[in-house]
């Protein structure tokens, strides 16, 4: 089979492969109807992740089980399943209080020696504990595998940050990224009821849609400025909950100091930089709290899943660029040179 | 009237300063009756806070209303009162959402211009917002005395570091720091339900405190070593909820280690050093929170006064020293030297 691997730093190759297999036999395997690449794809692109020379890439699918192990119970072939971007066994301690990204079992999509999402198929470890089925009538419908795609990271991890930044019926809400994942928490603060929603970006395309998913107010200023300006909409208190979706020292030194007083930040931005931007003395002085980190999407996604069914929540507009298989190094330059907000990969 | 000073680091007076005196409407004086010194004192003492050559210092106290302004309808001469650590209007927006310490009209006592704990009287601004009644009987009971005086400011530190941590019923607590603020936090995760609680600590008369206030393991070592000592009593996955209550590097690091994945730290010590000690990356791995910060003892004095009254709580083993005003400096210089754990001023 077709899958794409990584050699270098900007070295992405799309190549044959061993066909995916049931190994194990809670395995299943997945033929991948639709993949995308990740911002935090880049941080590997960029060699600032490490990679082995021919490792696999690429963890949010969704597509067709086309074979299953002899314990899997849950699903067989020819179901239109979603896959989250770690597999988890579903039955550890951490799995069963929902936080999967912690399962005794798990792993990523991509590690060493296990297939990736950005291929035509994939085998899944666990698969009856990690994969969620969707209606089968999906396939056929273009923007509606594109909202459901989102099930696998993004919109998860959007609505794990709104929870840990503590996203309520009538909260301020300010939102410190503009990429697909901050969009999606845009999307999810909105959806959990906030009253005012502060997107921070400075880049239209970007910020129309977070209009359009419910942000209230732009700020396209950054650092002090940025500061400044989301303390003159919030009669100089600052957002009851933050969003932090970057990761950088700067962007969270920004969240701390646009957080109103007992009010917390959910943070989602891989963490990369030397600093980590978190003033400790500003946090205990205004009761700060910091919550968050890899997100538990498969723990989100029967709960997510409903609202993306019946349309009340449409993520599909993060997708602004689509390639196939052949396609996916030239998806990876346009996402690096923010030609590309995200990029969808059909097979 | 006599209240204590400070005038360079190591050098605490005693000395002869105006009378406490009623200046605005909303204002009382309160004759002390139970001061005490508080870790926190000692960064003034050691240089490493500043302070103007003469500040007032001291933050808690207990005493009798001696005076009242005339807006003050609360309140009478001769009422039994405790203070927190801080004044606050209680009608703001933050007072009334309980996070006191963020009030608009907020301040600490020995502020410049304004009394300390640590003297025989005090101008308390905002006495209706402030102050919390206490039964007048309690006047003559010297141990419910010292267990009142820890409302001011340990006990409901404690409490806020515990509610920081997410203490709840059976769950697995640590506590990093075993100073009066440390204790308390034993106490406070006992009160709420903990199953176990493990407290960091290598002098004795420390952790035989911790364990009479609930304590069900004690871990003497310290970095590396007391993170693998937690790991090994809770089957290696670390404690639900951390109190963190030291508020150094070293302290804080090894609180993010032993915390659960999808755990909390509650942190109420005070900052400082050059490092955080908050590895972002490791938090984010293991979806650990941190909570907490100046804790708004007004909220909870009347939540824990109740269970103190009736005895259910006794924090009043946390005081091993008592001294008159006169004795104050060397009272410092006995918690400075940690001879004593926490002392407390007689008036």
């Amino acid at each position: 089979m077709r899958a794409t691997t990584i050699h270098a730093p900007y070295d992405m190759r799309v190549e044959d492969v061993p066909d995916a297999a049931v190994v194990r036999p809670t395995d299943a395997v997945v033929r991948v109807l639709r993949a995308c690449i990740c911002g935090s794809d880049l941080w590997a692109y960029r060699g600032e992740a490490a990679r082995q020379a021919g490792q696999r890439i690429g963890h949010e699918f969704l597509g067709i089980v086309e074979e299953t192990g002899s314990e899997v119970s849950v699903f067989k072939r020819g179901d239109l399943v979603v896959a989250p971007f770690m597999w988890s066994d579903g039955v550890c301690d951490y799995c069963r209080e929902g936080l999967t990204t912690s399962c005794e079992h798990g792993g990523f999509w991509g590690a060493v020696g296990h297939d990736g999402g950005q291929g035509e198929a994939v085998r899944v470890p666990y698969a009856d504990g990690t994969l969620v089925a969707l209606p089968a009538d999906a396939a056929s419908d273009e923007r509606l595998l594109s909202a459901l795609l989102t099930l696998s990271d993004v919109l998860g991890t959007g609505h794990h940050a709104a929870l840990g930044a503590g996203v309520r019926k009538g909260a301020t809400v300010a939102v410190v990224g503009d990429g697909a994942v901050g969009l999606c928490g845009v999307l999810a603060a909105h959806r959990l009821g906030a009253e005012r929603i502060i997107a921070l970006g400075r880049h239209q395309v970007r910020t129309d849609i977070a209009r359009s998913f419910g942000a209230t107010d732009v700020v396209a200023e950054r650092g002090e400025a940025a500061v400044a300006a989301v303390r003159e909409l919030t009669g100089g208190q600052g957002a009851h909950a933050v969003i932090e979706a970057v990761g950088t020292e700067q962007s969270m030194n920004t969240a701390v100091n646009i957080t109103r007083d007992g009010g917390a930040i959910g943070f989602v931005g891989v963490p990369h930089g030397s600093g980590s931007g978190v003033d400790l003395r500003v946090m205990f002085d205004h009761n700060i709290a910091l919550r968050g980190g890899v997100a538990p999407v498969r723990t989100y996604i029967p709960e997510l899943l409903p609202d993306v069914l019946d349309g009340t929540i449409d993520p599909s507009p993060v997708f602004d660029m689509t390639v196939d298989i052949e396609g996916v190094p030239g998806g990876y330059k346009a996402m690096d040179e923010r030609v590309a907000l995200k990029v969808m990969v059909t097979n």
